[in-house]
């Protein structure tokens, strides 16, 4: 990803002028400022049909990471050139203390199950909208045609090609008709005035903490999320990965371009020694010895497995 | 709860005889043991209608806590008494880390919005069943009628009267009929076969990935769930506390009973200082200090909000 | 503790003005921004005799925590009186979650026993400096006379009156010759010029990873340390209790004072339901209870050990 | 290293009878039971010149990891072969929560420096022996002549050759000498009975928290210390390096030998993907690539700076 998409999100009147009203809140700091992440501060970034993130606090900078691994008493922040120096330095032998003294804190808008796989991260911060004491509304999600996979037979976590034709249509339709029907239960339980449903006088309803059951785990929810750069770098490296469900990367891509903007010479060493470095076992460094030596190597003798093999010769092979 | 309760769960044949076999093994150990524990081991014991709760391993007893509280060579262990008046004065100073060196694994059949709640505990170690790589069965939470309750019309988050009659039924009946219908759809997306549907040959069948986001909040997933014993009362401190959703308090209250048979010693302290004290604020403890002097007081004239004046005069008059 | 000590450290020429050239620096930013904790920034506050902390940034306030507890859109703001009585239930009700949406990074120097208790929060972000790498300059702790405490006759963790005379005066002695003494030695067996010793060329020197070893644990050291809001008032719940070594505490009294001006309203609910609150046992209510009954209560019948027993009595007759 | 060292560790008679003691209790269990780990059960593994690391509890073994994995009912073991595939394939996509199913306990004898550098290590659990509370014994690490490195000239954190002659005598003389003055005047100070020096009647001694400050960084002091094996691999992927400090690395090969004994299977893949593993950064990629494609590649023109070119030529041409 290049640049960090545009925001396109549609607001209620409310959250547009709530926005607005902290954008046009202006402070004086001494504090360590990111222009190019002030710019996209509060504004929100789409991602899938009805969610987004948006920053909405963060932390210290490029120069704060050179302060800490220095402990300086100052910005720890000599010529430029030194610092990406130390920077590529500390992500190339994991000295990832440094990383840990920046922070960024996120909203986000999300489905129930991409939920479900983020928050086993457990090294961040969260305060989830708790549909124990308060209203979900009816915003659900449903894929694009182009991300109706079809369950992959060579690998029972991947995803083989996109369904078509009706089988397609009739997967959208059932989501849709099911999680419509979901919700519509969900508040006549609750016997709850949503703009569309009666209130019905001589019932009390159903309490909020056992009505959410019957909603389906496409529902959106949101929180604040809250990470160091350390743990950031974490997440991005397992879930803006290729093997990283598509919904959960969609939010992992955009994030990227967020760190991008926030420190530019952290996220050029995360690309060049993790997101884009290859981890070789003992194995296949030994492979790729014989093969510079000369010799002919096959899988048969190479000491990988089928599938570590092909793995290898792709990475052997692809052009980055 | 006095004991824990006995096992009524009801397993698959393939699940019974791998529990037997389990059961059936014995082996020889130098490691600290407890013998009422082991009486428990691999049993699954029943919550609410198809969960369950079952010890898989468990790592130290009340000696180990002395032991490492003392960082002895030997049990660290001298007399009950004595080892009873280090626990307790532990528990009551808050010097936590020897409770971390004991550790239970629990096997945990749940709904999901419990297991939604119960992952906030983010100091365990967990090991859920994944519905990317795997089928989920048609087993779903619907409660019993006494447990129906209505929405607290005072408080938020809390439950009102239960609902009766036709209402009731009502509840259950959508409950029930929405979540089989989602658990038919989720199958035919697949295009799996589950005994009941025919798989088509032309099909080949949503992403399972994809297809899991068409259940309802209250279907069953389970876990591994690991925790020191630290962390364990923590979490039951807040879970079996009477403001605890109902659903997980029902697990909370069995693993109290477990917890008892395992480290005696610590559960009562934990019981005296913990799950049945209160902690006073500065307010508070004012208060009782003008009453024990005889002076008359008032909410008014108390410093406490009226939330606070109910519930320490409530405290105040509790009979425990 | 009232007000935070003036600055009174005393810098080398080029941190100070490293310093002031961090203060001279000024940022636009929309980020949630505290006028009083602006002025603190990267201004040392001298402790112990050599230590300082000083605050090199932080991220939200008292609004970031309610924002956070309503996963709002905006600001969360409402009244300051709505604002005050949320935080008071959160704290109250140990809903802990909002509170690490703030955090604050600390430049501290300390020395290195009291790095050895401070450490065992666990739950912080350090950056320490490095005596593998670098040199550690001969600044070593000794205590003033009136802290020179003896050790408790009655309490195994206590300290005793103040050592007096020529015992007094022996001890502290004792404790600059020894550190002299081990700073030299460990500056001549690395065989560096630290502008008091003269090199030797014809020894190379230890290596700086071992020669440390001869320093004694009165020697200063350093870090940056960073900690969520929530994870502060832990550690200053517990380390400016009376019950922490008085070293510690000299650094938690200070940060007691930098988090009043940062999060006020938060500052004033710790106090009024961690630090000034006491946490009463299911057997020391029933004292209190049966006290307010009118019904005499001797602690031979109470079910309170004799020092529980005192401790609730000193409680009851406190006057804070 | 191969084999865990035998035992040869001196412990007083008081010690050995606790551990003869713990030795000879047998109990019944049905817990997963390792036999060669129950072999080394309590025996102190001798390390550097005073310390020691022993084995005090386990839980769970490689088939724990392959149940949680399985999230299965019963042992989850299906064959041998099948498990190792498993335990690799977690191992190479760092599928790391079911490494967290698995605990184990150690008592660690260790100088003060390097516990300093091991506690960096969070997600563990200690309890370390209170010097507050507890008195030292007069137990100093001085390193053996052949581990007398010198600083070394090319890298500020490395370690060149070994003093020889009058130099290195020197140094272990004053090594020897300062912490033997320490100790004996932190005895004086707080006026203990240590058998060796008198108490004087008429002096009450210092603090025992304050007293202590005046040992040495090589005084050993001890703890449990308490891990799952996801991040054992973690703490010894770190320090088993050959950029690890030698004194902690010593205790590292220890703990590596214990791990091979207790789970094989993880053990091996943990050498294949991590210990013997390489990650290549993108431009490294790059290079072996171009150099299989028969391409010349220099220094200059290969996008690596020189340190990483000659550490990328290492490990092409090491043989492992």
């Amino acid at each position: 990803m290049n640049e960090p998409p545009l925001p396109k999100i549609s607001l209620t009147p409310e959250q547009e002028s709530e926005l607005s009203m902290q954008r046009s809140l202006h402070f004086e700091t001494h504090r360590a400022t990111v222009l190019a992440l002030e710019e996209l501060l509060y504004k929100p970034f789409s991602v899938l049909d009805h969610g987004f993130i948006r920053v909405v606090d963060y932390m210290g900078d490029d120069s704060a990471v050179v302060q800490a691994a220095r402990v300086s008493y100052g910005t720890g922040t000599k010529k430029v050139r030194e610092d990406r120096g130390l920077i590529r330095y500390l992500i190339r032998h994991r000295h990832t203390t440094p990383f840990e003294m920046c922070e960024i804190k996120f909203h986000v808008k999300l489905p129930i199950f991409v939920a479900r796989q983020w928050v086993r991260h457990r090294t961040a911060n969260i305060n989830e909208y708790s549909a124990r004491y308060s209203f979900l509304d009816n915003e659900f999600y449903v894929p694009a045609p182009e991300n109706l996979a079809t369950q992959s037979s060579a690998n029972r976590q991947g995803r083989g090609p996109v369904l078509e034709g009706e089988e397609a249509a009739n997967v959208m339709r059932v989501l849709r008709e099911d999680a419509s029907r979901a919700h519509a239960h969900y508040v006549e339980m609750m016997n709850e005035d949503d703009g569309r449903t009666v209130q019905e006088d001589d019932r009390q309803g159903l309490a909020r903490e056992l009505a959410r059951m019957n909603l389906t785990l496409n529902f959106y929810t949101q929180w604040y999320w809250k990470v160091n750069l350390h743990n950031l770098m974490h997440f991005l490296s397992l879930r803006a990965d290729k093997h990283a469900q598509y919904e959960i990367r969609a939010y992992a891509d955009v994030m990227l371009g967020i760190f991008k903007q926030w420190v530019p010479l952290t996220y050029e060493a995360f690309c060049d020694y993790r997101l884009r470095a290859t981890e070789m076992s003992a194995q296949a460094l030994a492979v790729v010895r014989r093969l510079l030596a000369g010799e002919p190597v096959e899988q048969l003798d190479s000491g990988l497995s089928k599938r570590e093999w092909r793995e290898l010769m792709a990475v052997m092979a692809r052009d980055i």
